[in-house]
């Protein structure tokens, strides 16, 4: 029977658990959101108007986005201060721990420090609230009583759902009709907010109509969901649409992630070669990796890489080219990797990752060398992340699975090299109300689904004409 | 656009949100467990051996417990040193936070401070696995390979699922039918650990065999599935049972909580005047209360109240006596309040609550004045924990939706009386894998249950005879 030693053994071994789990203060929240567009030595290409061929001005945008937004979509500056009422919210579970995965290491037998960012403590369970919270609260101060959004496995839905709430904002989610029909606790989740949730495509909206008379058994989409909640919010006054990926302020907001991160690092005194996150369109895998990449850019060198699902290969297996954000073409045309907006991707149980194309940062970077894109199949994913799930006790999000499947390569890869790396991930979420994914994986009812090279072949053949 | 003031602005408000959310550093998290029982001023009634009818002793404990367990049990040391081991795994998820609900006591408009301590941080999502570490760690260092154990919503087994899986051993969980049929992702939560989850009453023991001839449609209790899983670890060599509330050493581990709340009030420089928890078997409560309880000895008064169903009122329309722990009458004879050991609870969504008896220490210090109990129906459970996810952006599990209801009913009260006064009270665990509870709660599904007066009496006349 192991009695801790009174003297000196318990604090001994807390101090040491304690360098496992890396804790800040309150107080070391980020004030400022960092934007990486001021330190990149290039330009974006800006978005077009699918309306005049031109750069997007502020006053379009302005239709469905509250200026402050608007702002820092098109901004420059490196350090935009975060305003109180915001942090007031950020406070409720953020800092965020980073956590040594040391049990996980043992587990694989590797020489690599693997540790984790764990979004997944946030009230909705994912990093999602990192940039709900902000967009709802500038959307409030500008007047706006009503938000629509779309969501896919229901994080951002969640997220949306739950700011909304805390400023007094309506909210509407359309929800990916293959999520809403297999995650009724995620619609419950939403619903005990105050959301209201509709499956997507619905009869509501022209966009949503006309995928329904085509395919009125369609799955859905990010991508259609995208449009029906455009459509809707560009056709009210009262009524703003928020998103919950892609767009530059949507990073910009999750660059507290990485920030804290580089804090955290220092306490732990270490510091990542590699920088995983899962990737759908872009938001939670920027959030960790671009402010690594402002230090890379300044010397420190760090490989920061994206993870897609193998069906889902936008970064990889996708075109760099002026597509639209939604599947209707409603949105701007933006400047990313695409599969095509028509794509629609197979129902693997990674709602969050089903999307045709990418942040326009991430796409420019990983074009540029300075970040890199793999892809992991379904059945690594639940295999690794049940690893996980059974050494750190965390179930992960089957999106945060992506990254965890691609970290557990890579630190095999080192085992065998013999090699000791540090490697820092994204756990963007738990998987709690995902469990009827992971009951599918212990009952050998998951497969690998593939890349759908044919489908994606089509959707390119469609892109959008655009010159600039 | 209210952006921070970069020199006090964003300092000054994280400082102020700090003391909202009490943080602890790991090695903060208390290096002993508090054994309330040095410091009564009474002795507890022994539990009694059914086959002998007196005391029980080590050996006919030792058959189905490893024995510093058993030490624990019987043990009057006040302070017993948590091993380094456990203290290992605790300090994946410990201290806990300690929030100041600030949100909560503006939406009721009250003069009350309430605090919380947020037990559903831990990876099984409730305060159940501060017992289930060690409990796996002792059985482990005693040699045994297998445990047996019940639940009823599925906080216990999801926690003993999660020990057994870092201490290697084999794990079977007997679920309360009600639960089993009602929560899909309970059952998967805990096959993800790696346990086997059966709904009891099952055909695999003489006890579940006796119900199910006699109630086929049996939705269950925790007494019977504690006969079930007493029984088979009795008949099996290399298996022990291990029980997630209601015992001594069960309350002894759970005091980690109180412990930590002691130092969060004293960092945020209060202390409470109410502590409330809910209570099932009494280890959430007890833990939270009996730190407190023991100041109060020393004269630091605390109203500490146990808030149960009004469904199942063990505390406060139960009778104090010897009776049964489980249902087919194999456990010891404790001394405690019961409704009877053959009461079958309605199949209310508080599953955690549904036992038809209490620790014998809450029960005595009940009995003798020093914590008190009260009931809550079933909607205002829902409807508070509504408002609490709304505004402090948690979901309560449904057990701890109880407390919410108690500390909201007394937060109305004070204001009432233009009186304020220092709440403090335990989220024993997040409801995300009750949100079917919450759906029927939000579709008006859910109604108050009332107390089976009759089946209650009826139980209540076939206490066993003990003289002692």
């Amino acid at each position: 029977m192991a009695h801790a030693d009174k003297t000196t053994g318990t604090g001994r071994l807390n101090q040491a658990s304690g360098e496992d789990r890396v804790l800040l203060p309150i107080r070391e929240i980020p004030t400022h959101w960092y934007n990486v567009l001021a330190d990149l030595p290039f330009e974006l290409a800006p978005p077009i108007s699918p309306a005049t061929g031109a750069p997007v001005t502020f006053d379009e945008m302005a239709r469905i986005f509250p200026p402050q937004l608007i702002e820092q979509e098109m901004g420059h500056d490196r350090l935009v201060p975060i305003p109180e009422p915001v942090l007031d919210v950020l406070a409720m579970w953020r800092p965020t721990p980073m956590i040594r995965a040391r049990r996980l290491e043992k587990a694989l037998g590797t020489p690599a420090r693997i540790y984790f960012k764990h979004e997944g403590v946030s009230p909705a369970g994912s990093h999602k609230p990192n940039t709900a919270v902000p967009q709802a609260y500038y959307n409030k101060i500008s007047g706006i009583h009503r938000l629509t959004t779309e969501t896919g496995a229901g994080q951002w839905g969640s997220a949306l759902a739950f700011a909304s709430r805390l400023f007094d904002l309506q909210c509407r989610v359309y929800m990916v009709r293959v999520s809403f029909d297999q995650k009724p606790y995620r619609r419950t989740f939403m619903r005990l907010y105050g959301a209201e949730v509709l499956a997507s495509p619905s009869p509501l909206t022209a966009s949503g109509r006309t995928i329904l008379a085509e395919h009125p058994d369609s799955p859905g989409s990010l991508g259609i969901a995208i449009s029906e909640a455009v459509e809707e919010a560009a056709g009210r006054e009262d009524t703003h649409y928020s998103l919950g990926s892609v767009l530059n302020h949507v990073l910009l907001h999750q660059t507290v992630i990485g920030q804290e991160a580089q804090k955290q690092m220092a306490l732990a005194g270490d510091y990542p070669d590699y920088v995983y996150g899962c990737h759908g369109g872009g938001s939670n895998f920027g959030g960790l990796a671009l402010p690594f990449v402002g230090e890379a850019l300044k010397g420190r060198p760090v490989t920061a890489v994206a993870v897609e699902p193998e069906s889902c290969p936008t970064l990889t297996k996708g075109r760099m080219a002026y597509d639209f954000g939604d599947t209707a073409g409603l949105t701007p045309i933006l400047r990313m990797y695409t599969l095509g907006h028509g794509f629609v991707p197979p129902a693997v149980h990674a709602g969050g990752l089903r999307y045709h194309g990418a942040s326009p940062i991430v796409s420019a970077l990983v074009e540029k060398g300075l970040m890199k894109a793999e892809t992991v199949p379904q059945q690594a994913v639940f295999e690794s992340a049940m690893l996980f799930a059974r050494t750190e006790g965390i179930i992960p999000a089957p999106e945060s699975g992506h990254a965890v499947a691609a970290v557990v390569k890579k630190a095999l890869e080192l085992k065998e090299e013999a090699r000791t790396a540090t490697i820092l991930f994204s756990l963007s979420g738990h998987g709690l109300l995902d469990l009827s994914a992971y009951e599918a994986f212990i009952d050998g009812k998951i497969n690998n689904g593939g890349c759908p090279g044919e489908a994606i072949e089509e959707a390119l053949s469609h892109l959008p004409a655009v010159t600039t």
